[in-house]
């Protein structure tokens, strides 16, 4: 059984430069906190806030910036704001929630881009033809541990990417997962 | 492949009668708001809120009173509250979590009671036996739809129960599970 190590995605948001300057201001550019693992990206050293009447949850920024603005958030996330979950591939926003953002200049009604994340496996293209793994393809998972399971749906993404089993907090924490860990292909 | 419905356990608390009185007032009396699912216990109407500086979160009273106050939440809400996690089955608190409860009528430190809930199927002696579950026995469930996984180390309790696997809202969420949906047993 091949290994992967897990990368958790907690709620965070990819912002168009509109949206940035509507958050931030005219002209703002993001200061990187720290890269990440996936090539170009970092985290911002800014976040935006979401609310929706008494609730609010803190976003950070995932830069750079893209055509357009995503929120990347867990069921929990959603519960607490009492947002309607859609749950898709990142990049695929059609039809996905509504929030609204507030930034230190200013705040903005998002009218859709609001997603959970399906789980996904980033893999790069050496290793994916190593084990015989296809883009899109989809496959299974095992954990070990207290809160052990096994993931099915996982899709694949080949590409420029180091290879990572990319989770949300909720899934992490159903398997009691860290950043790291090992986790087991089922292929 | 037997199949059972699964019962969500969002975050609640169950308290002492000593730590109700601190919290709500000397000689008061939960509120009954509905009967749940476990013979004799029911939510209340009263709600507290666990503090951590300027995070909070709100609890429902679930009754009758224990022995023992215990508090069970999610690994996201830990994360929100910034508790250590302790995963362990409901009754088992020593060495559990810390948290500071506020009521309406004054607060309290708890010094052990905070627990991340294993998950359990409940199950009535008669389908056990028909299933050939003993108690304490661990088994594996799998589950359908886009977040399909096999949820493993399910605790079989045996007793005066309806039949329900009972997850928390990290395990609810990461499987795309709503409360009575269709879970399948591996055995």
């Amino acid at each position: 059984m091949p290994q992967v190590l897990v990368e958790i995605s907690a709620r965070h948001i990819h912002l168009a430069e509109k949206d940035l300057f509507t958050l931030f201001g005219n002209g703002y550019s993001l200061k990187k906190q720290k890269d990440l693992s996936q090539s170009g990206e970092f985290a911002a050293k800014e976040t935006i806030a979401i609310v929706n009447n008494d609730k609010k949850l803190v976003f950070r920024v995932v830069g750079p910036l893209r055509k357009e603005t995503q929120v990347e958030l867990s069921v929990s996330d959603c519960i607490l704001l009492k947002i309607k979950p859609s749950l898709k591939l990142s990049g695929d926003l059609s039809g996905s929630s509504k929030a609204t953002l507030v930034g230190p200049n200013g705040q903005l009604r998002l009218k859709q881009g609001v997603i959970v994340a399906k789980r996904h496996l980033h893999i790069d293209l050496t290793t994916a033809k190593k084990w015989k793994l296809k883009n899109g393809q989809k496959i299974s998972v095992l954990t070990k541990g207290d809160r052990a399971l096994e993931f099915k749906n996982i899709i694949v993404r080949i590409g420029d990417f180091q290879t990572r089993l990319h989770l949300d907090t909720d899934e992490a924490n159903a398997a009691g997962l860290k950043n790291n860990d090992k986790v087991y292909l089922q292929i």
